[in-house]
């Protein structure tokens, strides 16, 4: 086996070796660092970085396991990189907007209070599409973030710097928010694992955390680490009401997959899916066969309608929001942020209480079916990768068909619907082009345990994704 | 101690009889059945009743008693009535309204499903305004439903054919859904027990099921009956995908409130409250203060602004439902109904969403300061009772102020913002006109737990409230 270069190590793998005390946190995150530096030009996935503070976090680390005075945290010394979306107190949020290039958080998001209280050392920031609203990466404020797999693509939004970061070994760690597959996109175009964990798991601000489709939660490069940084970010916040209680732990659980239950559809039986997409889904699921689960095949009532009633939602709570700045902030606007504020203006309060109905008609239908399966497995993108300048006035064709250009090509939005699904993205393999393709594992509402159990299966069935030179990214730096 | 008639006596004390074969549920339910027909003219509780069902399901039980060869469920052969808005499979609901007089229920809702599953018997069907939509209890459906502690008041509403049922010893349990207030409002006016479970504690139906202001629960005479009642509804439904997991199993814990902190607010900072309403208020903070819990007096940053939020929530996705209905079918809605629908025309998606900023900004005060206290009490109602024919478009005076009619004689509201908030609404004890004030016992968010604990303290400490005939309304049959 190659020896796996600093940058590729999981934070498992690193904490293991700090406790060992065979690096430093002072190394990784300094190496981190001028990856990230070395990155911009070409990627363009990282828009700060906290070179002094995360060098002064990682000495204080190092010291903690070093003397034993004091207990390293559960992910102690490991470079974490935030969403420009994810606020820390004293540092500019911008959102990816030119409205606020200069906005500085006064408080952090409870999940950085929590990583910073395992003793992640926050290094960077990565880029995000203007408000997070759109499933690709570029912004006015931040122009055009690339996949680090093959540098014409998009590596997916909104949490796309995240996923571009993960993928090119700038972080191990990094956070996203999905409110119509923020998390999972990018988790599947850059090739790494993303977690959407069940609506209230992981705390979240208001006031979007009264919005059942959004789930800030954990990117990595490893099942393990991605279970890892979902432990440190889970649990009850006093400041979000929508937060559950009790906290859920995550289990290490290797027991496998055997004899279980997998419910799957390739296309939801109304998606246009590109064979390189399908090939590799038929794959991962010869895996989990192969590890012994029965899979099934399950046909959905689901059609464009469901689809219809999901950008309706986001019209009508996050569209609202964006329509906001449709004064004379508007012209600062990117273009499809606008179109989005735009289109918002008409959606209804009765549209709105449509869709509920059309997401309490597809539950009456999934809920009980699950009742009878483990798992629900589907793919995470219906293409394996856009363009990185892709806007939603550019045409989309799969198999000859256009697709609606908004969130049509993604397979992730119906789980914001059913947003109490816990859904892992992993990797399932990759297109001609060489950009990642992914599934998603759906479980039982607030039965996150499944499907890091079987996640950690096919990663170990796999033998992983980044441990060797030809299976990582060539990079251009 | 005066003797408690059979109509009166608890359901845990019912269920304990009936273990020690002391009496039959052929008894207690023949017994109610002929208290609903002789309380019918002059209360108006109940508007159907299933007395060969009932029977047939009391011999039932009886036989699971006597036998020995199948064990009791938790609470069979205890007569139990149904908000005519809970549905039951083949069994007329009206939801109040004359659109739905024939209208026969395909299926039952999960609350019935689990009822009947723990043996309750079904054995009445208690009124509703039309489609649970006021405070008070009277349509075009149903007429007037009264108070059986004044009639000349409303029993509250929306589900106030059941507080009404209850307070007249027409059945021990009875089903409510509170949206605004629909199980606390009724519980207060009608002097009995009801509980508002945390979002997703017990499971409801689409699309509703998807409004978190919205929390099916139990009402009873006793807490110890709510509590029993509770635990059969409560727990994850395949149906609900906002139930929550796991069940959450509520103890009869009487250990008391010593050492407890209780915050408190009579008037929320903004709110007119009746002098009988206060003073019975500061009664109870006295009984906790000698049950050795420290009341605290607490300010909220809350005013008018925040009701309008709440009452814009409900026309947003209510009302949005309601409006449904304003084609032909218009003119046979009940007044307060069709104003309902009307007045929901004009609510936007921008609205809603300011909605949400205002609960979001209400919990980051009320969540932090909820981490150094217990519990927090507060009056259930402004003012003790509303005349039986009150409608939104009467005149209502607190103190000399007119108070909004619609909500703003109530303050259960605040909590269905707070949704995850679990509340128990108690009898507080009584104004000169007779009819019951309550109080609000609002837990930390899914801390159902507190509120019982708290609220089996207070019934113990007061000798409940339906042991003897001086502490029983007078009722005219």
């Amino acid at each position: 086996m190659t020896e796996t270069p600093l940058a590729y190590l999981s934070a498992a793998q690193l904490t293991a070796l700090y406790r060992a005390r065979k690096i430093s946190p002072v190394e990784v995150v300094t190496d981190a660092l001028a990856r990230i530096e070395a990155s911009g030009d070409s990627l363009n996935a990282v828009c700060f970085t906290y070179p002094e503070e995360a060098l002064e976090e990682a000495r204080a680390s190092e010291k903690r396991y070093m003397s034993g005075a004091q207990k390293p945290g559960m992910i102690d010394g490991i470079p974490a990189a935030l969403k420009d979306e994810t606020m820390m107190a004293g540092k500019v949020t911008t959102y990816g907007s030119l409205l606020y290039a200069d906005h500085v958080a006064a408080k952090s998001a409870p999940v950085v209070q929590r990583l910073v209280e395992a003793g992640a050392v926050i290094h960077a920031r990565t880029t995000t599409p203007e408000f997070s609203c759109a499933p690709f990466c570029h912004s006015r404020q931040w122009g055009v973030t690339r996949n680090p797999w093959n540098l014409a693509f998009t590596p997916g939004g909104s949490s796309g710097g995240s996923g571009a970061a993960l993928a090119a070994g700038l972080a191990p760690l990094a956070t996203g928010s999905d409110i119509g597959g923020s998390i999972r996109i990018p988790a599947s175009a850059s090739g790494v694992v993303g977690f959407k964990p069940p609506y209230g798991r992981v705390p979240s601000t208001p006031p979007f955390n009264l919005d059942p489709y959004n789930h800030p939660g954990p990117m990595a490069r490893t099942v393990e680490d991605c279970l890892l940084m979902q432990n440190v970010l889970a649990g009850p916040h006093p400041e979000d009401i929508a937060s559950l209680k009790p906290k859920l732990e995550l289990r290490l659980d290797r027991s496998g997959v055997k004899g279980w239950k997998i419910a799957y559809s390739l296309d939801f039986g109304f998606m246009e899916i590109d064979p390189a997409v399908r090939a590799n889904t038929l794959a991962a699921l010869d895996v989990f066969r192969a590890l012994g689960a029965e899979v099934t095949e399950v046909a959905l009532p689901w059609s464009w309608e469901v689809y219809r009633a999901a950008a309706t939602h986001h019209k009508a709570l996050f569209g609202a929001w964006l329509a906001e700045y449709l004064d004379e902030r508007e012209e600062r606007l990117t273009s499809y942020a606008r179109r989005f504020a735009r289109d918002a203006l008409a959606t209804t309060t009765r549209d709105y209480l449509a869709g509920m109905e059309i997401e309490g008609r597809i539950w009456s239908h999934f809920g009980p079916m699950m009742e009878g399966f483990d798992l629900f497995l589907c793919p995470t993108l219906a293409i394996p990768a856009v363009p990185a300048e892709f806007d939603f006035s550019d045409p989309l064709i799969i198999n000859g068909e256009e697709i609606d250009s908004y969130l049509g090509w993604t397979m992730a939005w119906p789980f914001n619907m059913l947003s109490r699904c816990p859904v892992l993205s992993l990797p399932s393999g990759r297109a001609p082009n060489g950009v990642p393709t992914g599934i998603q594992l759906v479980g039982r509402t607030y039965e996150d345990q499944s499907v890091f159990t079987a996640g950690l299966a096919y990663e170990t069935a796999l033998g992983g994704w980044y441990g060797t030179a030809a299976t990582r990214p060539s990079l251009p730096f």
